[in-house]
């Protein structure tokens, strides 16, 4: 899309040298042909190292936009990025795409359906009412058990299995809020990518990223229920136990352990080789490693069993 | 159906004037060819200005029944409305009705099922494995992801998109108990509506009401894994986070937030422009406006902080 | 499967009277022709009363193995026993398998998948994207709303709703881990069994049995978005809430009421007749009945209602 089209869109000025838009990223990781943007304050910081071919600000970040990156100035950022997402959103489904390649001695179930420009590899089982949406990668010796659904450009590694009705890349819970509290949706379009050896439980859902991936490591187990953030990143060999959940961009440590109804809020970084007891909510990034934590707001399981002794004595 | 036959089937006593009886419905809602019930001692207050055709009591209510209005007796008068609520549930499918009627540039997959008497508007992307039911309604522009069921009666508006695996309409947890600690099925035979403009997200549930309408109004946006029970309101522009879940006949108010894995019980009433943090299990009403809310049972997030400060300190 | 071949896919010796192994099982439920194991050392007291077939222990435990039990040593008993059960694994569909049989007046949709080896009952509606898997049985009157997933071997009784989504039978949870962190799926070769007259929410999922059966009892009732684990049993007539989830092999006696989102630990033993507050998370057995719960670790409601009390003078 061309500069100033987006330009026109958003009606922000525009009368440079006119070049072509690919797509739309984060400050840090936009190139030279991508727009990004500064939601916030907070990425105010972000701004002068962007390799951002456009980037679009408020009048008040107009100065810290770096020389030869051009700057469309709008009232309100975030809401003209939501805008821009649909126009950079590929269609839910393309069927000018080629037929999708299904590997050697994998069962396709007359009932699912596989769209084009989908690749599976070889010994997979896909049962009945399986999506798998456009240029969706599944690898080698996968089995989808019935109504998973993967959504396009989604990517599920080798020897995994995902149980019935898990969902795989659904939009990532984004949007902007006006003065009015009326809402934008963000468009999603990045993906979530499960590398190899991973089990997923029935009814999970894994929200793909709004750029980039969401990432599920290698051998990571996951139970029931457990919902995903977008841009979340589960580490190699990590538990996640039923009705966890994960809200977006928190990323953990290999071997991380989460027990039944707990979660972490968001943007935290937690280190590997931790264990949450169930029900455990995770409100700050976690340093250290090796410990076993508990509680809401979360603290180390001593101080928690600690905590419980002296409430137990506060009602005697 | 013949106020006789009704009589007839719970036991009841009746000699007057027959007439036909269309429908069941809550004393404050029925009108002169319904049915009502006084389920407890709890609705007594709204018998004396129910406009219902008929009413199942017990003996201790009868004398509260108004002039005009037909007094069914029995001794259990809840679970007698349960064993009613069966014969006014219509069949489940209903192949005698004409085919759906499909909006030009709607796409419907030939793995989607929509049953005769649905209505599906213009520009709707329907995917593989989709259901619609009969009577069902779908607006304008509107894409439904795979897997995603919405039941009879339901209506969905313009402009939304709800994400694979997301059941609209499925029956509210509604049920009688003897004595004997055996429960009889209510028939959920309300609707779901959702306004336009509203995004579901992927495994959510929404329960269809028992009598009228889950309400889910304009510009809501919910996330995965949300439970919405029978005949709950969400007010416009409402944001319901990840695995949150709502109980029966909890009403809202414009822009509420709740946040993630959070909840609030039955019967409540939410003014809107409130905040509820991530776990917060509201319990009351809240009647005040533009607050934040946190903690199990709810309080105000300023005194949740100080609680927790406390307990911190409770355990050095 | 011969116990030779057995010893050498787990690299123990053996060279005894070979025999045929038919399946794994627990120390307690194995019989002659079956395998168990040792998987920690709470199970040692199992040891010299089991009357497996064979056992799979490690160096330490060699002594305790019964007379005529054949003992294979190895030195990680849970993960060769994990290496093992893929083998006793039956196909996920057998189409060798006769056509499903169906009974009379049952409709079933041509969108829903029956695998071959199953069976249906009389006056039943299987709805459009159900999938029913092989040898799996459903009973008379039961109706199952679509995109319901009942996996292999599964039982659903008579008289029984399962709405939209709900996946039965998918694997239990269970893995075992080496020192080096990895994971080895520990196949979940049993299944479950609904019984009479159970209604079941939407977006539910309930895991099949390691070995034996997870056990919905009759006239259950629950709610949306429950998960049960592998090897639970709900007793008769109990009401499981929405969010609700339970971890494996808890037991609970009849009537035994779970508000919305709680929750109880796995292994345990709850007496029937009572009832846990919405939130409340069950950490220990319950040996008395008729009593009201509720909080996280459980604690009797009365308690818990003076503790809030306490805890709101806390910040007064």
């Amino acid at each position: 899309m061309k500069l100033t089209e987006i330009a026109k869109i958003i009606g922000a000025n525009f009368d440079g040298v006119d070049f072509e838009i690919d797509s739309m990223n984060t400050l840090k990781d936009a190139q030279g042909n991508e727009l990004s943007f500064v939601a916030s304050s907070k990425y105010v910081k972000d701004i002068a190292s962007s390799n951002a071919g456009a980037m679009i600000v408020d009048v008040k970040t107009l100065e810290e936009v770096p020389e030869g990156c051009v700057a469309l100035v709008v009232q309100n950022p975030y809401w003209e990025m939501a805008e821009l997402s649909k126009y950079f959103a590929p269609p839910i489904e393309n069927n000018t795409l080629p037929s999708p390649i299904i590997g050697s001695n994998t069962t396709i179930s007359d009932k699912a359906e596989i769209a084009n420009g989908a690749i599976i590899g070889e010994n997979c089982t896909v049962m009945a009412h399986v999506y798998i949406g456009t240029d969706a990668v599944v690898g080698n010796n996968t089995v989808l058990h019935p109504s998973v659904t993967v959504y396009r450009d989604c990517k599920i590694g080798n020897d995994c299995m995902i149980h019935a009705g898990t969902v795989i890349g659904s939009d990532g819970f984004g949007f902007a809020t006006n003065k009015l509290g009326e809402h934008k949706k963000i468009y999603q379009n990045g993906n979530v990518i499960v590398e190899d050896d991973v089990e997923i439980g029935s009814n999970c859902t894994f929200d793909r990223a709004v750029f980039g991936s969401t990432l599920i490591k290698k051998g990571v187990r996951i139970d029931n229920l457990v919902h995903i953030g977008h841009n979340c990143e589960i580490g190699e060999y990590s538990v996640l136990v039923g009705q966890s959940g994960f809200a977006g961009s928190t990323t953990m440590g290999r071997n991380t352990v989460f027990g039944a109804q707990s979660g972490a809020a968001g943007h935290l970084e937690i280190a590997p080789f931790n264990t949450f007891a169930a029900r455990t909510g995770v409100t700050k990034s976690i340093k250290e490693s090796g410990l076993t934590f508990a509680g809401f707001p979360v603290m180390g399981h001593r101080s928690w069993l600690k905590l419980q002794g002296k409430l137990a004595r506060l009602i005697k």
